[in-house]
């Protein structure tokens, strides 16, 4: 495993879009006219692939949240169900085998904009994940008449995704930085470069599970292709950065990195029960362990599955009667011991 | 495991004897009178078995701790080590096989009596145990006048020994008890029956472990057998209650006893280091597992030995050079790993 594999978890490209012959979402007529466009969307997209369609007011709220965990539609689409929709795609992609995890695509409809095309790909992968997704909008494109201004762009509902409407967003794994308080710092460098850095499990400094999001902030007067490269340069330097301090930690204590990183794999091979949060808390080193040699994994990314899989939201999913939080402890107990030992080479 | 052998870790027998023609250890005139008592003791000893012969003024601080930890001298003759000696012989006995843990038999010098002689032996055999040291105590009397009046029986320096100078001691694991919070009312009860039971790893109720010892209070106008039968019948009502307790525990919250057997069964298998406060409280968790068919363990009396091997005294004794908390805690984190790795069935 590579300082790029064992920090990168995925890479994600979203774009913004825009019916012209409509308002934008915020100022739609009624339900009327928001299920009209999810029609028309929902046509337009199910001609290139097989998606799932998800009526954001027809869904339990347990799904809406598995939806929102997994970062396949936004906390703002989980929580305003009244006009939206969702496209999902979770993969068999024929280009992936079928031991890979696989990457996953996903269209929102009257989010804040009408479209919002996002494309998820494991690892640093933007140029992969941005060729996916705009092979699909010029698809989509050829159907749909987005809304567009030869001067600034694709038009959308707040200016700050004015003209590409592009959003690339990294998933950064950084125990390094995070253990060597190097984070505050950090997200302050990267903020002047005209990028924002975020905890993924709440914002600011406890960033549980040691994960955060690169992305851009500027859309307009700059190019796709900028846009990319400038990312991709970020994250490879914050690769840098963490691989230093993941050294430095090491070299500070040996010991006692690796004892934290062999008992948190010695409780979660063992447990009956656990919360989402200890889970988190112990599964982020033992996920430091295996990138630090102490811990052997196989296959990381199985790891990034389980993550996955064993929030509250999808646990939920598993029964369909309701579960306490005792019944959901139990459950991601058994599934995080059967998936680590799987992992074990 | 039955429900004797997960609950009784061992059982013990001490003679106290004096000789006839010697004042007691306390009123000894001096250091070569207690030299005198050591030789001729020793000599009588040793030609009934291979004794190790330590004299407790010359021995170092850790080896007076080891065998204390190890119940094979009392703390009395650990801390006052001017005019003591032991006589040691830690098995390799010809009726046990070899893969046994064990029996030990020790004669400490000049602690209260002029000789304690003592049996160690594994599980409920309180009877092995006196037939063993009994034999023993024979033979020395052919060679040693021991102080005996015909009316009061074996005369001792202190009146609570007086008498047969018997004490029987059983040594419990008694986790049921002690996590259902019924040790204090037992112990009241056990008192009035005549028996002493104590914590062993600090006294009263804070018992680390969950090891007690119950052993006899009268020696002085009941015959050996009635000692014996009384402490064997108070160990096997304590059996019962324990077990008990151990099916009430499970049936409150078999998923949290299970977790936590699991979860310290998961750190000791992966620690990098360990205290030994935590190995203790985590390795009892474990024999608890086992007993509850939580953990599978092959042969507990091999915990039973790690627990011992692993002591501070014990880890100390592994290296000449002096070794720091830490190495310490490293090293009985090996041994741990590798004790329990090879009892996992």
């Amino acid at each position: 495993m590579n300082n790029i594999e064992s920090t990168v978890v995925s890479s994600r490209i979203r774009l913004a879009r825009n019916l012209a012959d409509y308002p934008f979402p915020n100022r739609l007529s009624g339900v009327k006219q928001a299920k009209e466009i999810i029609r028309i969307v929902s046509a337009a997209a199910s001609r290139l692939r097989e998606f799932k369609l998800y009526y954001m007011d027809e869904i339990t709220e347990s799904v809406a949240l598995s939806l929102r965990d997994d970062h396949l539609i936004s906390a703002e689409l989980a929580a305003n169900r009244k006009y939206g929709a969702a496209l999902i795609d979770e993969g068999d992609f024929e280009d992936f085998s079928s031991d890979r995890v696989a990457d996953k695509i996903s269209i929102m409809i009257n989010e804040e904009d009408h479209l919002r095309e996002q494309y998820i790909a494991r690892g640093l992968n933007l140029t992969t994940a941005y060729l996916k997704i705009s092979e699909m909008d010029d698809a989509l494109s050829r159907s749909l008449r987005f809304a567009y201004d030869a001067q600034l762009g694709y038009l959308t509902a707040c200016p700050t995704n004015l003209g590409t409407g592009l959003r690339a967003s990294v998933m950064l794994f950084l125990p390094g930085l995070t253990r060597m308080n190097k984070m505050s710092k950090l997200i302050r460098e990267i903020s002047r470069l005209g990028h924002t850095v975020r905890g993924v499990y709440g914002e600011g400094s406890a960033a549980e599970g040691y994960m955060y999001q690169i992305s851009n902030e500027v859309t307009l007067g700059v190019t796709e292709d900028y846009i990319l490269s400038e990312v991709q340069k970020a994250v490879l330097e914050i690769v840098n950065l963490e691989s230093q301090a993941r050294r430095a930690l090491v070299s500070e204590d040996y010991i006692g990195v690796k004892d934290g990183c062999r008992r948190a794999y010695g409780i979660l091979t063992n447990c009956e029960k656990i919360s989402y949060s200890e889970f988190l808390k112990l599964i982020s080193d033992v996920k430091l362990g295996a990138a630090l040699g102490f811990v052997q994994i196989e296959d990381v990314a199985r790891i990034d599955e389980l993550i996955s899989s064993v929030r509250p939201a999808n646990i939920s999913l598993l029964s369909d009667e309701e579960m306490s939080a005792l019944q959901r402890d139990i459950l991601r107990a058994e599934k995080c011991r059967a998936a680590l030992n799987e992992s074990a080479k």
